[in-house]
């Protein structure tokens, strides 16, 4: 471990094993993430990672694979320290997740690399492989015992998503799981959680004195949540046309983000602590019925554009050519607690969106208007605060100032905060946070069973709904729009406006 | 009046007489703000300007003297034709102002400007004199009726600062404009209330829904509000020995910035709802015993400079060798009422202090700290809302937000607003606002008797001691520092600190 100021401790010893090693996540997201750790020097000295994959490589060729061929030109003597650190304490074994033999050989593998690093037994397995080795994989490790934490070594499972499609089966994966697992050694991730600004949210509402007091429904109208892409669906059409929007997106990455706006001040920053007070709002949202998904939700589907320069959700590669599966979904969720009932909260996410676009706004009650009614102002805008996830992550507060002259005349203005003004720091993968939490054993950033279920509890009357309901208008929005005309209407019915629609 | 578009309505008609007319505040402040009225065709067609001074000019001298040498190349059309349509309605009458033959030529120009232009007897006095004539003015004028209001025509006086130099002088000037003057009739101007962030403060706190919820004692711990500059006395030693910062400054900015953000919200913009409401603060706050002085008050004046570049205050021309005029002070003020109870409100102005800057910061009380205890973050900073005055208006907001990184640490960080980033406006003087609404009638932005009585009602005991207790330690702050270390001293007690006195 190259040795570098940092204000966090190193994590305790252990190997990484890497199951999916060859594939897109470890190369772009994984190794990097584990190098930016090394660098500012965040791993243990006693540290070691495998890779599994059915690739014939070798340990040379996977490390020069992972790390590309510019692996010693980054022009930066601290990265290229941790690269060559890491690089030696890498190892490849290739084998088929489905065979008996495979975990073998990686039993026999951990027992030299673990003495050769003195890496104490402590083993964290990352599932970066497809959803159907989630429930395999765990339970051939079970079987070469290397799931039970024996002595003071810890064993830890890393499940990617997709976590399930629909509650029932989410409950079967947790139950095939816990078979083998205790529920403290599994770490459900969302990649989501990694990014700055959703860990700033919390920082951002309790770190400071001044936005707790209005964070409710005494001051605060309505809530938007938006995750919106520019992009199609790439050649994830064979994984996409099972999945869709809603299922893709909400249970996981927009419930996250809704859980920590409107979440309670947990007591610490322990897993279950704050995880608690996730699934209580999970379990506050109101329940939708059949009857009500019609008015509570809006389902798009993408067609060609115009100029036809993109081509219709329906003709992409692999996706069936009478597919109802929804590219665009905004749901309208009202949460029965104290602090939010009476606020709804609007969450919308697509493909094939004007803009690429993570963002939670948080619109504010209008002033009373009596000081300004006699002055030739038409009305006041709404105070929104703006918590940007995704791109130019940061904060702004949209308010109303004088405009300059001799007249009260009111123009909207924005104070605004960007990260990348004041932080000056490495890039990020967004995995580093969570892969040295999961080293150091705190589960805060990762799902628990509990939220998990509650999670789809909520989307299953939509499922349901949407599954059952053929929709006639698909597709019904056209690439570069803001999803189907009913979207608007969704929250016109209650006095309001999406921010951006302009 | 030169057409221009512009969202305010042009004023009546009316004639603008300009005592002192040869003085700096007409040529840079007065005559240029006209212009910029003119140019947003918010002046009555109906509109002349009269300039009264003891310099031997002609109307044509005066023209082109307060319009300087560059008058007809600003590059600037819709500027050149304001210009051009105000120089030509500008008329210049020589007289001294204790002598009753100039009222009289006076009073036979105005009778011909008033035909000719149509302004219908609308006259408005601007006293821009020494204030020894503050009172001769208005009785000259009232010799020749000329203040007197008849039908449907108004008088109005504007009487610049400084009001007085303490209760029992102001109390006697409003005595003596009282005999002559309606209330109604005089505007006691304050500069500081033309500047675009003071106003905006006003649209700032009651535009918005945002802000007001945590305006109070519940949520703020206390208020600073600075005026400071970085230069000396410069040539006006012979006013300023007499007057002091104390009078100087805060009896009549540093109290409109106080009352203007300490005000409950007035049911409307009307003057008088306004001033009411300004009033009540002044009157709220809490009587300063001769006792308490020295624990609620700091004076200063400024020595040499090290290098011996900057002179001491008593060696300044004009200036007493053995002065005890405070050329630094600051205040600690309580206003007892619902909203502010148990909030120090911290004022201070000075001579040679680092830089020139005027702001009211309000500093929020933290978050509970429970969250962050066992993280390594030894501390939440308060959240600072900075009103920017001058220069650079604006508004900012100072809060914690996460570093990035994988370890959950603070760092202190700023969203911003400028207005000069948002609003594309030409430069203004600061005086268009306030002639524009004299012109109207309305009088929201000046002071009332009764304020101005209040405000130096609160400074009163100040002013005794200071006068009666000679200061031990003159000279005891050095150019280009904030002060005498006892203005730390000030807030330490309370345990708080200046921001800036880094």
């Amino acid at each position: 471990m190259p040795s570098s100021p940092s204000a966090g401790l190193p994590t305790g010893p252990c190997v990484v094993v890497i199951f999916g090693a060859s594939g897109d996540l470890a190369h772009r997201k994984l190794i990097p993430s584990l190098e930016n750790l090394a660098r500012e020097g965040l791993l243990s000295p006693s540290f070691a990672v495998v890779g599994v994959a059915t690739r014939p490589w070798t340990n040379e060729e996977f490390r020069s694979r992972v790390f590309g061929d510019g692996a010693s030109d980054s022009g930066d003597s601290a990265g290229n320290a941790a690269r060559q650190w890491l690089a030696e304490r890498m190892y490849y074994l290739s084998g088929d997740f489905r065979s008996p033999e495979t975990y073998q050989r990686l039993r026999e593998l951990l027992i030299n690399v673990d003495q050769q690093y003195a890496t104490k037994g402590n083993y964290l397995f990352y599932l970066s492989t497809a959803p159907q080795f989630f429930s395999e994989i765990p339970q051939q490790l079970d079987r070469q015992k290397l799931t039970s934490e024996t002595g003071d070594s810890w064993r830890r499972v890393v499940v990617e998503k997709p976590f399930g499609r629909d509650l029932k089966s989410a409950q079967e994966l947790n139950e095939t799981l816990r078979e083998t697992l205790g529920e403290q050694q599994i770490y459900r991730i969302d990649h989501y959680l990694g990014k700055e600004t959703v860990q700033n949210l919390v920082a951002f509402r309790f770190a400071n004195g001044m936005f707790e007091p209005t964070w409710n429904r005494r001051y605060v109208d309505y809530v938007q949540i938006t995750a919106a892409e520019d992009q199609g669906i790439g050649h994830r059409g064979r994984y996409y046309d099972q999945a869709g929007a809603l299922r893709d997106m909400i249970p996981n990455h927009l419930f996250q983000l809704l859980t920590l706006t409107a979440m309670e001040p947990p007591i610490s920053f322990d897993a279950d602590a704050v995880r608690n007070e996730q699934v209580k709002i999970l379990k506050a949202i109101q329940p939708i019925s059949s009857e009500e998904v019609p008015r509570s939700s809006v389902r798009g589907q993408y067609g060609a554009s115009a100029s036809g320069g993109v081509i219709a959700y329906r003709d992409e590669k692999y996706v069936a050519a009478d597919s109802i599966t929804p590219t665009f979904a905004a749901l309208r969720l009202m949460i029965d607690n104290w602090r939010w009932s009476g606020v709804p909260f609007y969450l919308r996410t697509g493909k094939r969106l004007p803009k690429r676009s993570t963002e939670i706004v948080l619109c504010f009650k209008k002033a009373p208007f009596t000081l300004f009614r006699n002055m030739g102002i038409s009305r006041c805008a709404p105070n929104l605060l703006i918590l940007r996830v995704h791109p130019d992550e940061g904060i702004s507060l949209s308010f109303d100032a004088k405009r300059p002259g001799a007249v009260m005349n009111l123009g909207n203005v924005e104070m605004n905060f960007s990260y990348q003004d004041y932080f000056d720091s490495q890039p990020q993968t967004g995995y580093e946070r969570l892969l040295y939490d999961c080293m150091l054993g705190d589960a805060t950033l990762f799902q628990r069973a509990d939220m998990v279920e509650a999670a789809w509890s909520v989307v299953a009357p939509i499922l349901e709904y949407w599954q059952e309901t053929i929709p006639g208008d698909f597709p019904n929005y056209s690439p570069g729009t803001w999803g189907p005309p009913a979207v608007d209407e969704l929250l016109a019915r209650d006095g309001f406006c999406w921010r951006h629609c302009e």
